[in-house]
């Protein structure tokens, strides 16, 4: 097991995380149960905020990407860190505003945002509204006509980069639903469009190359790619871009074998990058925004379950089924997603089993995890999926008609559920 | 576009469903929108609990496996249709019981119940408790010992069949986290052991060996293997297994190329097999349960989209992006599940366009479909989904935090709400 200043094993053998023992919480909270380390949530926001300080004198924002877990304690802590937030959905929007944060440190991202958001957005005055379509730049061009505003906008492009990673989560190349193309000069009429547009100011560009990335090439690329357009678009249509958001897609550790960059690295790179493309082209440094969400919350969370049931099916596999599954972590379902696992109460033993670790739905494929490598397991046990903070709790469904499980934050030995399990009742609230 | 009694194209030239122009439907309860068709629904329930007279005499019940679409509505019909309803969690035993469901004609299906869900199945007075594991045995029979109750259970067991479906949804080979192994002769311990359980009583045995399956051979396949079972159980132990569950599984049209086989002869085929073998061996007609989920409400359903944005990207592909996505049918980007789709509005135009119809949320995989035939899209149109009515609704989420859609029921004309639309309000109740 990676151990870290949250993550260890206490004097009782027992895994500990942010200081609690996690026996306790189970006990205390039941499972599943979503539990998330604040200090660390706050330690890697400071983290970025400080490479931002350090490498390119501030002159930026970081964005946390709340698509990877958003809940209103969530935006609190990043409001308290300085961060700004990217959100992609009204409902989004509505959480981060339900807690007081700044509209103008909000940025409104998505591939198809409906006419209700986007009013939303302008009346609430976003400070960014990352533009992904002809049809939306029509739309929001009237609707802050209609408000008497000039909207702030980003035009969303691709910058042609094949990030290595998973297919679902390659952003960055041209056959992908977001935003326009580079390489064959439609981001550049998009561009020319926008800066046209009577109610918008165009204040720059955008792009994301991938998720769960680990190579900074693509990072690099991409910014010099996104500088280059820049200069372009100033040579030629005398529009200067004044912001670059170069997204996110920074990888986290989900097991052993991965191996991350610290943050403040991409930074630097990135920062020295732009830094030499600007001079040379002279052009004036932009601001930058990023949009780091996996790696603030990933490896600040780890789910528990209570085993259920474990069955040895001679010469074929041994099935260890747990209370949750799918419908709390959908991530192997959807994409052979890997994590590593350990038995909270076993901690200190050695991991002799290969096991698949499947879920409580109805249904073959609710796996959490397959070749798993984990000590002995017992009904009774509490089994700790690894590095489980991003595309959880935000993925949950009620498949099955399972009640979502309750977030609890702890920091430094103690706890407090930031949000409360679902109940049978909350399943049928809406149901006539 | 497959045309039935409740799907047509009016004389304006849009989709028609129960009688109701979609186009009207969007309008008056906004995208995206479940639809379902109450007699579609009902006709379906009519022809199992039909085949299940004409073919066996009554011998046997037909459960809802309500797994597909759960709601207080759908349990109500099924009641009224005098089904029983087979359920897989607290959570839908607690649906179906808060509309009056009678607990007898109720089956509780699970790998992994948990003890919490067990204690209300007995509390409750669930029919059926189908035991999944060892552990579960134990813990029900000491359950039912605490309570002063027998409760009547059926062993689940994989009979061995490879059935020809998706890898995900196969599930009645050995290779699968269900029940027990029949060739092995673990099903004949575990029933040996269930039957000498002092609270529990041994009603019979169930089998599910997989889902969307058109071929009758792996059910006939699958009823021998169990009378086999049963006469083996006998024999061996004395004991009488009554109850045969033979599960669900049967395919329904999701595109033209579907050719299901009307259910009254997966029925005839079935009761004759059993009939005869019950015959030759000497055992009683065995008491069977059908569980059909998919094939009830399946095509009893559509979902309706509003088109936000068109993008033709040349030498690649053209992207259709609607305003739902993966949040409410995530069933594209778990298996590449095939839709047919129109435009409601263009129903009566040819589908010139080959297209990638994406969802609204912020990743690339969010797609409802590739290489899909559509007439010529732009912003606007409203977007319908054929056969969308089992698993789309059951497994939403609110994944970017998109409140999951409504579902409106249609019938002759008429619309109502039978689940509300979430809220902005209702995705931030449990957050603290």
């Amino acid at each position: 097991m990676y151990q870290s200043e949250s993550l260890k094993i206490n004097e009782q053998g027992h895994l500990e995380f942010g200081g609690c023992d996690t026996l306790s919480l189970a006990k205390e909270y039941q499972t599943p149960l979503y539990v998330m380390d604040e200090q660390v949530i706050r330690n890697n926001c400071k983290q970025y905020r400080q490479s931002m300080e350090e490498c390119y004198g501030g002159h930026g924002l970081v964005l946390y990407a709340s698509k990877a877990f958003s809940c209103k304690e969530m935006y609190r802590i990043a409001m308290e860190e300085g961060l700004g937030v990217d959100v992609v959905s009204g409902g989004e929007l509505y959480t981060a505003l339900s807690v007081g944060f700044p509209a103008e440190k909000i940025c409104f991202h998505g591939n198809n945002k409906t006419k209700e958001e986007l009013e939303m957005a302008v009346k609430t005055g976003v400070g960014y509204i990352v533009v992904d379509s002809r049809e939306e730049l029509s739309l929001l061009n009237a609707i802050a006509g209609e408000r008497k505003v000039k909207q702030p906008i980003l035009c969303r492009m691709k910058p042609g980069i094949d990030a290595h990673t998973h297919s679902f989560v390659q952003t960055g190349h041209i056959d992908c639903k977001f935003g326009t193309v580079l390489e064959n000069g439609d981001s550049f009429d998009f561009a020319k469009l926008a800066a046209a547009q009577p109610n918008l100011t165009l204040l720059g560009v955008h792009c994301h190359v991938g998720s769960q990335i680990f190579d900074e090439k693509p990072f690099l690329l991409a910014a010099e790619r996104m500088m280059d357009f820049v200069v372009q678009v100033r040579e030629i249509l005398g529009v200067t871009l004044k912001v670059l958001n170069l997204g996110g897609g920074y990888g986290i550790r989900y097991t052993e074998q991965d191996q991350p960059i610290a943050y403040g690295d991409y930074m630097k790179k990135i920062s020295e990058a732009i830094k030499s493309i600007a001079h040379d082209r002279n052009v004036e440094l932009p601001f930058i925004l990023m949009e780091p969400g996996r790696s603030i919350v990933g490896e600040a969370g780890i789910t528990l379950y209570t085993v259920g049931s474990v069955k040895k099916i001679p010469d074929v596999r041994t099935f260890v089924s747990v209370d949750g599954g799918m419908s709390d972590n959908p991530r192997y379902i959807l994409y052979q997603a890997e994590y590593e696992m350990l038995l909270s109460n076993k901690a200190k033993e050695e991991k002799t089993a290969s096991v698949t670790v499947a879920g409580k739905c109805c249904e073959s494929g609710d796996l959490l995890g397959e070749n798993v490598a984990l000590q002995e397991a017992k009904a009774g046990d509490i089994l700790a999926v690894l590095s489980t903070g991003a595309y959880n709790y935000s993925m949950a469904s009620n498949y099955n008609r399972i009640p979502r499980a309750a977030v609890v934050m702890v920091k430094d030995g103690a706890s407090r559920v930031i949000v409360r399990r679902e109940s049978y009742e909350d399943l049928i609230r809406n149901d006539v």
